[in-house]
């Protein structure tokens, strides 16, 4: 008697507790925008349709918790691609500081190339051989720890050209507060980036809120090895893993084993992965396209099938797909989180 | 003024909830036996000593909830893996089905072998040629889609010849609640197993509360195609990844990204595993074998060379490393949780 009569005030106070951490929590109180760095228009609306829509329990197109995945590309989709991707200008200051310690690397013809800023050579023939070089030069041949530091090095000490901030610092604002607005909504949010898992995953839990294990990114296979000092793992380019284009959806499933419903990219490099996610799913989904327009506050070069980050096929099939495509220029305040 | 006493009301209410809350917790009201399955010793104190360090706050041992990551070897440490590991029990069972519709098959020397009972000749060579070619009729050239319902296809309808259950009946009730009270304690739970992640993922989610996104295993590439019916992933061999052994640090690395701090195996295929959560780990660390010892409720096939699931190697550092050994026999009070 005495235990039943514990067990019912119990009940009855946790329920009240939880009634009024209810009616105490923002939402309740007043509709706080979500996206307040967004201008109103069909961009900013669709995305909240989208996971109001999603998160109403009752509905047809409610989405159970777990199967709440959204992808994000990271080059010119949550930081500047330009002037170049920055782990390529990453890997271009790794050189110029080896060939400290390396002189012979200044008779390297792609050390050459980089040095005289040659790109065009680097990119030459299929399988980009420059630039792999220039990768297997900076990417390679050093234990998982060692190049986690060199990144976390270059990041305090590297500057963006034009914006001369640190690298990390340049991340949109708009698309940060898209990343907080689907995880307070139950969304688990990963990075789908043609860039190195290696390289993204030392910053993108401090800078994005996303933790290691969300990333998916290209790899190389890692050789495990005991040493005296401990385990190591020493980075190869073995079994080269690129994670852009088709490798996108296969990363996906390889990485994650589920089909996103919320997919965010911004080049013909995630038209793939904006398929996977929105054509034929089962479940509501959303496709977003982030276009570079502009050259005052960023960069212009959308459908500049020259630049990194060509935007001309997933632009193309956008209004056939139903993904929605956001103007830098007109659908955001601002550009850049503030440092 | 009025917003600044609604705001402190509010405050104020806030955080007499939350306190109600806490007060209310279950672990607040007493201590309840988070591993109720195990019998007291020195296995089930070790784990429960190491989950209350690393969750004490202000104490030096603590570990934030984002470096919790726990590791788990499947077959024969989450479920069994005699008399054959469970995903060799279906290709068998794959192949048998196959034959229906492909007659051919009966010609085939390694089928032949198979049908046989001759798994000796299926694991000759360095490479296991013969089952490696099993493994391609049964998991390469359909869509994951496919794939997938063939899995479940087979465990809705396949049973365990001695147990006479269905497979996914037959985990380890203390396992079972090992990873609860693991996630309970801000633990991330992840499989890394040398099954095949395609395999595992179909029922890790509904079986052992470990979703897809938290399964590392052996992968081959899937390739991507746009078709009439939507999008697909077509499961190849190619650039195939064994998880295990030396891959599982490397498994861990690629797919994790974090060193995990809690490691759960049971034979030599995890000992590189155990050295790599364990050894140097800045962070307070537990490593733990699972050891057949129960011929009666189980198997006792331990120190057996020639058996899956072999411990030997792993067994004899155990001491020098401080990993904790479990007797199924002596340990564990039952050893499958209730169909």
């Amino acid at each position: 008697m005495m235990l039943n009569t514990k067990a019912n005030l119990r009940g009855v106070l946790l329920a009240l507790a939880t009634l009024m951490l209810a009616a105490l929590s923002p939402g309740a109180a007043h509709a706080e925008d979500p996206l307040p760095s967004w201008n109103e228009g069909a961009a900013k609306a669709a995305i909240i349709s989208f996971v109001e829509r999603v998160t109403t329990e009752g509905s047809a197109d409610f989405v159970p918790v777990p199967e709440r995945i959204a992808v994000f590309d990271n080059d010119g989709c949550l930081w500047p691609e330009n002037p170049l991707p920055f782990q390529l200008a990453f890997a271009f200051d790794e050189v110029k500081r080896l060939m400290a310690s390396k002189p012979e690397l200044k008779d390297d013809p792609m050390v050459q190339a980089l040095l005289a800023g040659d790109i065009a050579k680097l990119l030459e023939g299929k399988h980009h051989d420059g630039l792999l070089h220039i990768i297997a030069l900076t990417h390679a041949g050093m234990t998982t720890d060692e190049f986690d530091k060199r990144v976390e090095d270059w990041l305090a000490t590297a500057r963006h050209p034009r914006f001369d901030r640190p690298y990390d610092q340049l991340t949109y604002q708009p698309m940060q507060e898209v990343l907080r607005y689907l995880r307070a909504n139950g969304f688990k949010t990963f990075i789908v980036s043609g860039g190195g898992a290696d390289f993204l995953r030392v910053w993108t839990e401090r800078v994005y809120g996303i933790p290691p294990e969300q990333v998916v990114g290209s790899t190389g296979r890692v050789t495990y090895e005991l040493r005296e000092t401990g385990p190591v793992l020493v980075k190869t380019l073995d079994h080269l893993f690129v994670d852009d284009k088709a490798g996108k959806p296969a990363g996906i499933h390889q990485f994650i084993g589920r089909r996103p419903i919320a997919v965010f990219g911004n080049s013909d490099g995630d038209k793939q992965m904006l398929e996977y996610g929105t054509i034929n799913n089962p479940r509501p989904s959303l496709g977003v396209i982030v276009r570079h327009t502009d050259a005052e506050r960023e960069y212009q070069y959308d459908v500049n099938p020259k630049s990194s980050g060509t935007l001309v096929e997933a632009l193309k099939d956008a209004p056939q797909r139903g993904w929605t495509v956001v103007s830098m220029k007109d659908d955001w305040k601002v550009v850049f989180s503030a440092p």
